[in-house]
């Protein structure tokens, strides 16, 4: 366990903007390492939330290539970017989608961009809990818009929801699955639309579907007054972006404004915390779980309920 | 609280494969009402563990209309079948995929067949603490195999492999995003490939190509000695369906010879007991989560850490 000096340091140089401590802080946070829950509260406490975009959609849609193109617009405006891939990668192989990454390293030798993959690992029960403390170290180093982005689809992009402030479900055009997907209520997760290559044929179609999808859904949306836009990019020939990253503010004052970004805050935070005591309380439990527990229960002389009461109260000496 | 004479009465009538008690006592696991756990627990002791086949594969690739193919083939053996589609259903609407649901719905009139939607619900955390209740259901009920199908690519997929014993993976030709995903690694969860929609273009290369990425990855392969198949399928006209049966029949076969079956089944049942745990705590948790604490949250007067530590300890009375 590093010393309290050697966090300290750390936590400075994560405030001063420094990459290389960036990534270690990161790297503490989501390994779970010795010393870094006192690193996590103390970056917490000096910094303040930060807007965060979510990308989600399916596979093949162009995110990565559109983060590069958000990436290049902000920094145009003069802010710092951070990004965080989130990828479903294999209980195995712990590997990433390195084509994808690949497509956003050309912001490389910015000090004013940061890119980092979290692997889910395969973990049972989600990928989020490393996600907010990676935010947090973020946000510390004075990082003015955060990207959030996800490989999959279905569950990865439901919790998306709920570290974003602003999703931007991305299509493509031709790919009848995704309308199919936004019947099924994804929809509601997105509160910008963005047709990606545009430069192929069928854009106007599947911009058009969209909005039909959305106004049949408008209904069953919860944010009353935001009506989610649906707009057209090629991150190939960067079109659409700047009316992309215009429309990206229009709904970051419209969460302002509305009270909408306190309460989102608020689910974040309540997730944040639900997640990270779960993770701590199932690691425990984990630890305690012997092989004759589970010799006990595939023998069916004892079931998971039970079991679980007695580990939880610390008994169950099997 | 239904009392406990209710409760004991559908639990026989569920061990008599009575089908509307199976829905009932589903929903009631599923929901977490009061007395389900004493329900989880009769279930649980009186029955023994079934062969469970997880099928996997991006939205489109046909698993529904191969989930009613596998029905069939299972039915003409005599077998009983009970199904699990899981959704990754919007956390508002609730909505689950009824287009694909309805295409197994031919089986409605057969007492051999039990057809479940479980909706994620958009739940942070995952998907899977209530299919576990839902698998101990149906084993007491005597299905004598059962399929989760799962209709999101991502965290589902990895988590479907914590709970079935085989699972396959399904694509279709021509959609080399599948290919791509293979590559990060879905390729270790899968013990079956199949590729399915045979009756399109493109065949006989989706299975050369599979074929090709499964052989570069066999060194990661955690399975030693099972070498997994690639399958092609026609779920429109049926062809290829037995060979997939017996396929599934050989990987079972393997699963008991080489000690694997109890070594997955342990991995499941570990994974319940942590998920119950995390799903019971994160509740009290939540309860405890009061507005003021989220206030402080929001004004980083407080951290997650610090709070999670606090409601753990049943203080931050805040």
């Amino acid at each position: 366990m590093p010393d309290r000096t050697d966090l300290r340091r750390l936590a400075r140089r994560v405030r001063e903007g420094d990459l290389p401590a960036v990534a270690r802080a990161i790297s503490f946070v989501v390994d779970d390492r010795p010393g870094s829950e006192d690193l996590a509260k103390e970056l917490y406490l000096g910094s303040s939330a930060v807007h965060k975009v979510g990308l989600a959609g399916p596979p093949g849609s162009g995110k990565s290539t559109l983060t590069g193109r958000l990436i290049s617009y902000w920094r145009g405006l003069g802010l710092k970017v951070g990004v965080l891939a989130v990828d479903p990668s294999s209980p195995v192989s712990g590997g990433a989608f390195l084509g994808d990454r690949l497509r956003i390293q050309d912001h490389s030798g910015d000090p004013g961009v940061f890119i980092r993959s979290l692997a889910t690992r395969g973990r049972v029960g989600g990928l989020t809990p490393t996600i907010f403390g990676a935010i947090h170290v973020l946000e510390a180093a004075g990082f003015q818009k955060i990207i959030i982005e996800t490989v999959g689809v279905g569950q990865d992009e439901v919790e998306i929801a709920h570290a974003a402030d602003t999703v931007l479900y991305v299509v493509t055009p031709g790919l009848g699955d995704e309308i199919q997907a936004l019947k099924a209520g994804i929809m509601e997760i997105g509160d910008i639309f963005v047709v990606n290559k545009a430069d192929l044929q069928g854009k106007d179609k599947a911009v058009a579907d969209l909005r039909r999808a959305l106004a049949i859904g408008a209904e069953a949306s919860p944010d009353g007054d935001w009506s989610a836009p649906v707009l057209a990019t090629s991150a190939l020939t960067g079109e659409g972006i700047e009316a992309l990253g215009e429309a990206i503010e229009r709904h970051k004052a419209h969460l302002d404004s509305s009270g909408q970004r306190g309460r989102r805050l608020k689910d974040q935070l309540r997730a944040e915390v639900s997640l990270y005591l779960a993770r701590r309380i199932s690691r425990s439990v984990e630890e305690r779980l012997t092989e004759s527990h589970l010799a006990a229960l595939v023998d069916r002389k004892t079931d998971p309920v039970t079991l679980g009461h007695e580990l939880l109260a610390g008994r169950g000496g099997a």
